[in-house]
């Protein structure tokens, strides 16, 4: 029998316009999704792991400035800019995950060693820059991520001239071809935010959960609400305990108490069978997939059909 | 009809025996465990909130030193303290949490802080510190959290002198007469832990989940595996959707994927009904509760029937 292998990846979800976005950009995103999809998808071509494969894939994003994510993380009220992020393995459910970190080029190979080398699951701030260190992971002084773009656009946030803030968070959830699951999320956090301000990315079971038997998950959008309502494991309760599959379960997952848990939730999922689903409430999310060796799907709009030429 | 209202609290669970404790402690403890009850218990009899008698009961515990958090907070491998805490108020899902912080007397009262008065959930490290300070909480030097006898104990602790770490937490869940519930948990982290290290306390879902209609959770012991297990949510998920009481609900939640993810597992729970599980593997649980003007139940040890003589 022939075994799926399958990669999703987000890189954030807006409520920008097709022109607010502009073509030039939107052509970038287009480009920065595909090289992000493309490295995780090699990995799993060749029998690699589905952990292996998400990192490839955020690591990508966070190289590029376009993403809020590692190099183009937003900046904090302070200027500052801390990157939280988490990784997690369906197959044993170890997890490794970071919040309030700076300097740190990749973030989530931070959260990778950390689940691969220390007996915790999360570190924070300096402690976990510290750990970074000691692990000879790649760090950036303030200039690698600090652009005179992001000062000005603060600086709009600050005099409230901005409809929307700078939130978003990129995430990949993978299927290898041994059957495991796994889900990644790295996030700049919210543009403006107060320093030490943590969001849902690097909470097991918020912004990142992996099950081999029941999903993988991955969530961007208000931070806050995705925390308190636990996206990512009210998604796994009910496809385990309510027995609902992946699309039922997605739509159940964005609506469950809407009525007092305000903010938009967004996220990506997988199933043990290579199902996916991008659910989002927004305008737009930066989206793609490749199953085995289908035809890439990439989107960015609400009622994109996903049809892009490869090059 | 007569109103419920009851509150249940742990302050740790571990593996001492009883020699190893001895009479002395015991009685300590026992004290202690009164007080912080009863300092909850007043508020709930006089028709307060849920959210204020787990807040009351926690700072109770955190201004004694027996309990591993607030003063009597354990020293990380740096002799630091720092600390984690989380609250959630059953009745719209809001919560408050923190991580990583030092110098804040109540970080309970951090907690419920960050809840009410920021539109954030959790906040970490020195942007923690400074929240609190521009909240005008009570700050403390090392000097009130820093004992000759933890610095001892940390110098053991890194020549392997001891058998097991000082790790404990402490926790509160109420239900008051308007029909909330409420949880809320506190923790000094694990002794000579790596500096940033942050356990399920302030993760909501994990160590700390509370939900009007299906529980209210506060969780000890392993913080890795707890996390990893997203207890607290797990616990919700087999009542809401798997239909389990509370009871056979607690028991499945201390053992679901076991088989992967080790560590002990303890916690309180309460149910809308006023239901109260006590739920550890470990040798003993300090632990009590009072429902309306009842006897209070009081117990440490897993045999314990929990009768004790109140003065």
């Amino acid at each position: 029998m022939k075994k799926n292998f399958v990669i999703a990846i987000h890189g954030g979800a807006e409520n920008q316009s097709r022109e607010e976005l502009g073509e030039a950009k939107e052509a970038a995103y287009q480009q920065g999704l595909e090289n992000a999809l493309m490295a995780g998808w090699h990995i799993l071509e060749q029998g690699g792991s589905a952990i292996d494969a998400v990192e490839a894939a955020v690591k990508s994003m966070e190289n590029n400035q376009l993403f809020n994510a590692g190099r183009g993380g937003s900046l904090a009220k302070d200027e500052s800019i801390e990157f939280d992020a988490a990784i997690m393995d369906g197959k044993n459910m170890k997890a490794g995950a970071v919040s309030g970190v700076k300097h740190v080029k990749h973030p989530i190979t931070l959260a990778k060693t950390i689940m691969q080398r220390s007996p915790h699951v999360l570190l924070t701030s300096i402690g976990a820059e510290n750990f970074a260190m000691e692990q000879e992971l790649e760090m950036k002084g303030d200039d690698y991520f600090k652009t005179e773009e992001k000062i000005k656009s603060l600086r709009k946030a600050k005099k409230k001239e901005k409809d929307e803030l700078l939130k978003d968070t990129v995430g990949a959830v993978a299927l290898d071809m041994d059957g495991n699951l796994a889900a990644a999320t790295s996030t700049g956090g919210l543009e403006n935010q107060y320093p030490g301000r943590v969001g849902d990315s690097p909470i097991i079971g918020s912004g990142t959960y992996a099950n081999n038997e029941v999903v993988a998950v991955s969530c961007t959008g208000d931070g806050e609400g995705i925390m308190r309502a636990n996206v990512a494991h009210e998604l796994y309760a009910l496809m385990k305990y309510k027995k609902l599959p992946l699309k039922e379960a997605a739509q159940e997952a964005m609506n469950v108490y809407k009525d007092r848990i305000e903010g938009d939730r967004n996220f990506i999922a997988l199933d043990p069978q290579g199902n996916v689903e991008f659910s989002f409430e927004t305008a737009l999310m930066f989206r793609a997939c490749k199953k085995n060796h289908d035809p890439t799907y990439l989107a960015i709009w609400k009622d994109d059909t996903g049809e892009w030429e490869q090059e």
